[in-house]
């Protein structure tokens, strides 16, 4: 089911302030019990929401996921996981992502090198403290000063490695507060089902509905004492499923949204910002769909980084129909249009607000001069190689400084991560290496023209191609040795990175020299964005929010920002060009769907159990919950907050999303929980893990 | 040199009626002599136009050329004559491409496959004729009616082979003139420079200015009767080339200007049609910059495809930057209103042309329901054996029809041009066809989703790479031998081409039976659009044309039409954010740019050359001369009709010409005269030719 025209009687924009129907990616510390009572009749109190967000974690890549038994095992998508399974694919030279994981016992859980997962522990609100550490201070000078001011606060909150903490910005500015996570960090692999059924229908189905995918894996959460985490809240899964029309949250960590941008701002998306990066997206689409027919191992080792770049491209085109759709645009309008009547009605408000549309305008426009250029000179072209190197370069200087003064990523609350990060034993391979580094520099020279001093600094007389080939293959920053509990132990790049800057300064590695020799002009490209684009921005929507508050009230949700929300909906269809669409796929139409050509090939294993299983089970489900990428891997739970299902996608009207709501249209994709059981009773030999599950329901 | 701002001062719409400056694609038989004489004190004459209409001569595939020697001698770009050079390298073996190419005499002058010529030799108004035929037909009927009274008067036109006859459509419907072709269909390779030279700077100068290419190739037009054409007319070279400031004209056929367009098709531009082409070009881009590494061979086939890829996606960039311009598009917006309100200031007019622009947006937003799948159903994936095979296969019904009645392409005026490119010698390289396919079948399943009965039916149980492998293999389209001239004389191809539809129904070859297959739903998709799309459009801008020529006047000049037109301009450089850009580059500016690297690597012959040729010849040029794409390969002449130089490229903000004028910014590229006999003469053995062109200079 595909449509790229969308409705827009339902369309309700937080920019009007307030959210009706079952809209809104609520936090946990303003969740509205009270309308979910008036629509369902079912207050959410507060240990039941305690409950929920104690057993939802966050994958740090960017996911969702919780945790679905007291011995810590984790229920997430295949996607979420899908680079762990094809390290260890990489490191044992097997094809997981293609045949499937199982551990029939605990001892045959591998680590999945670099994964973090944070279990949100707490919140508080630091508004106050943010805002006056830059209430007096000009445009130029408010992104240092709130970086400073957020750095200390994270710092006095991240007490040992076992802390993560987070100033996040609420409303684009109109509320800071400090999410403290608890970090784990040994994350193991229990459970994942071949690509061919988690992606089943590829790149074609994905975003669409009707669906029958089967994209779970089951991670484990193992403690410092290296043995499964005794986890004090946990989801059972509902002993009876659910049905059309029930009740249904989901939580989880939607990444990011834009309903609150001005107009100058969504304009700037429709015309330059997305279709640029369409455009990148396509083109990488196309070298890497190319690149795989190298052989069946650049194949395996670039298929993750694919499905990510489809699945990014298919998102961003989403959005940029949304904001070329005609009738959805002028909704945009009408929006801002009311609320800066609203302020024009209030003399005294509008005197304190009436120039920050315009203002806004001014900065975007700044925005669109410099983006290309601050874009390519700090981008890694998607190379692990180049992200470390770049990493291991500022380190050296980082370390030098005071907390509050260093790169954010840098502060000593967030090190930790990029050290989970750049010593990964995650394996690193060198052919796909030179083509992302390739096509990335030759992105650049077309960004910045051949004539740009830093291209001819980076070229000089040589090709991308040379270029790229001669700093991969001499580079040894891939040189890396772990102990068997996945530590970094030796090698050149934990070398490196422990070093001073005077050995890394001495380093003759090629890689390195060649990011050391722009760093000072990418440093000089992200300060001049900061202090021209991001902080008066910020300073701008902090201003708009304040404006927004006082003319809508606060009992609003604020835009995505890959932290816990939750969302209240119900299981239900929608009508597509006048058909409708039913709310449950089921096992058979799995079936039905098999043409045995990828993408629409099950694997032998749904083959053979084609007997055995129950053809009359849910396989898949759409509800009207409100999320957005980052969401993937949320549980998706009934009033008893037990797990009804594995949330893995939205329909094509989701990715409108980013910019509204649409009731009517916008459905989350979930797999049903009554499939996963089925699937790892009769399909896989899993029943161990079905087992586990099944022993905390209640 | 690049900039994606548009300034507005000098921005003049064809909407807007009146053509100042130096702005205009003048027709032949319309041009301004009075305009260019108030301007620069010279009116060119009815004699001084024909000379020049009668030197000028259109290749057939998309590019301009002149005849610059009584023997025939076509002066071109080097990218207009790249299938040529690339299809000779092929069937003999050698890389033209990199190496280039000299004939020193007559009979070292190979035949170009497939490549056709046309001089103008008449222009005749038919409005009244074409228009009479739709007067009282609705919508839905127009396009059919049309087809028909244009199919009757280009065959009463064209008598015979010997002439190709056109119906053009002039202001989008206001006007319909007959331009009738002298043909000119065996055409052979004198000389061409090395790629290296003729492209230096490749994809990353391309569009920009200061510039170092030797875009140019030479070829030969034969007679009949085998031997050099005995050319009436043709330009002479000037003695002393051009100056800074002076008068220039361009004689060529721009491709398409859109300048007339209603603010409901702009946006349509900006907001869909420009991005999925974006989208589209990029992925391939993509894909191709990938296949090339394959091989060296591969890079050979690919060659001239990816050329055709990169300069029409960064074209499409241009022309989106354009429309995203904000200012850009308030001026257009301007036009519409200025339009508007005029007409609505008639009331006798606005009765009769009021319902226009809103009839415009219509057919528009259905164009928009439709474009994605009309165009899946009838993209033939730039494959050569697709296009061959559709051919075939609609040849085989069309030639039973009546002349009205068939496809236009199929009518008798226009087949020998159909008969010439589907049996062209040129050769087919079966690897690259089959990466065509496999990409192009992907795309039609992501178009068309992969639920569509259509898609189903192509696919079946197989993925795209599984079918285009197999059709590939399988077809003997390819097979196709001819005699010395070139003629066809045996094969597959041409035995299918020349045979009755039982005979082809009944082949078993798998190419044509797979495009076989889903002709009737390619059929149905193309008259749908007629009848919905393409009939009401006509029949609404020849509305919009009629109320335009009723407030504005009939001095203007029609969008272009891939016809021949003539615009005046001067030799002038521009501001590039304050800084000036010197109308002229040198000789000596391409060895300062010469790095050893692709592209901007100079060829051997240069290298060795350095100390021959005169540092000082000017080497590329630019001039406010109105052009677009199509141009390529123009005769740029002084006021005596001398040959001053060689057009081969705007600069960057040329390609916002397709929907305005700027003469601030807009700016031809040419190959300087001077450099062109300086490389005859000092780089290459081809004093010969140079003697060739001198022998005509007065």
């Amino acid at each position: 089911m595909r449509k790229s025209i969308f409705l827009l009687t339902g369309i309700l924009c937080l920019a009007a302030g307030t959210a009706y129907a079952d809209e809104g990616m609520w936090t946990f510390n303003e969740f509205p019990s009270s309308k979910v009572s008036a629509a369902y009749g079912f207050a959410p109190g507060a240990d039941w929401l305690k409950q929920l967000q104690l057993s939802s974690v966050r994958i740090a890549g960017g996911c969702s996921a919780s945790v679905v038994s007291p011995n810590g095992l984790v229920m997430t998508n295949h996607h979420c996981a899908r680079s762990c399974i094809q390290s260890l694919s990489g490191i044992r030279k097997k094809d997981y992502n293609s045949d499937g994981f199982i551990a029939s016992k605990l001892e045959e859980e591998p680590r999945c090198p670099g994964m973090e997962m944070n279990q949100l522990s707490s919140i508080e609100d630091v508004t106050q403290a943010v805002q006056d550490a830059t209430k007096d201070k000009p445009p130029e000078k408010f992104n240092e000063a709130q970086k400073s001011a957020i750095a200390g606060i994270e710092k006095a909150c991240a007490t040992s490695a076992e802390w993560r903490c987070d100033v996040v910005t609420l409303f684009r500015g109109g509320q800071y507060n400090l999410y403290k996570y608890r970090r784990l960090q040994d994350i193991r692999l229990v459970f994942a089902p071949e690509d061919a059924i988690a992606f089943f229908g590829g790149d074609p189905d994905n975003f669409n509905f009707p669906r029958y995918d089967l994209d779970v894996s089951f991670l484990r959460i193992y403690g410092a004492d290296g043995k499964p985490w005794k986890a004090t809240h946990y989801l059972p899964f509902a002993k009876t499923g659910v049905q059309d029309g029930e009740l249904t949250f989901v939580s989880g960590n939607p990444g990011g949204t834009s309903r609150g941008l001005t107009l100058a701002q969504f304009q700037d998306l429709r015309d330059k910002a997305l279709p640029q990066r369409l455009m990148q997206l396509s083109q990488a689409r196309g070298w890497m769909t190319e690149y795989q027919k190298r052989g069946e191992e650049q194949q395996r080792h670039s298929n993750g980084d694919l499905f990510g770049i489809e699945n990014g491209l298919k998102s961003v085109k989403g959005k940029h129909e949304a904001l070329a759709d005609g009738a959805f645009f002028a909704s945009l309008q009408k929006n801002e249009l009311d609320f800066r009547s609203r302020l024009a009605g209030n003399p005294a408000l509008f005197a304190e607000y009436g120039d920050v549309w315009d203002n806004i305008a001014t900065i975007t426009a700044k925005r669109q001069d410099l983006r290309k250029t601050v874009s390519a000179v700090q981008d890694t072209f998607g190379s692990s190689l180049m992200t470390i190197a770049r990493s291991i370069v500022r380190h050296a200087d980082e370390r030098n400084k005071p907390n509050g003064n260093r790169l954010p990523e840098f502060s000593d609350a967030r090190l930790p991560q990029m050290v989970q990060r750049v010593l990964s034993a995650a394996p690193i391979y060198k052919e796909l290496e030179i083509a992302k580094i390739r096509h990335g520099l030759t992105k650049m020279r077309e960004d910045l023209s051949p004539d740009h001093p830093l291209v001819k600094k980076l070229l000089g007389n040589k090709t991308p191609d040379q270029v790229a080939t001669e700093l991969v293959r001499g580079t040894k920053l891939d040189e890396l040795k772990t102990n068997a509990k996945g530590e970094p132990t030796a090698g050149l790049r934990k070398i490196l990175w422990d070093a001073d800057s005077k050995t890394v300064a001495a380093s003759d590695d090629p890689l390195l020299r060649f990011v050391a020799s722009y760093d000072p002009e990418a440093r000089a490209a992200r300060k001049l964005n900061e202090e021209l684009v991001e902080g008066p921005l910020k300073k701008q929507e902090e201003r708009l929010a304040k404006a927004r508050f006082a003319l809508y009230g606060s009992k609003v949700y604020p835009d995505a920002t890959f932290t816990l929300r939750l969302s209240y909906g119900r299981v239900v269809g929608w009508m597509e060009d006048g058909v409708p669409v039913a709310p449950f796929t089921d096992i058979a139409g799995a079936y039905r769907r098999h043409t045995g050509a990828e993408p629409f090939a099950l694997p032998e294993s749904w083959l053979k159990a084609r007997a055995k299983v129950n053809p009359k089970t849910p396989f898949n489900l759409v509800t009207n919950n409100d999320i957005i990428g980052g969401n993937s891997g949320s549980p998706m739970v009934n009033k008893n907050g037990e797990v009804i299902g594995l949330v893995f996608d939205g329909n094509i009207h989701s990715l409108g999303g980013d910019y509204g709501f649409d009731e009517k249209l916008n459905r989350t994709v979930a797999v049903d929980s009554r499939a996963l059981l089925e699937a790892l009773d009769h399909v896989y030999a899993a029943g161990h893990i079905a087992a586990e599950i099944r022993a905390g329901q209640k």
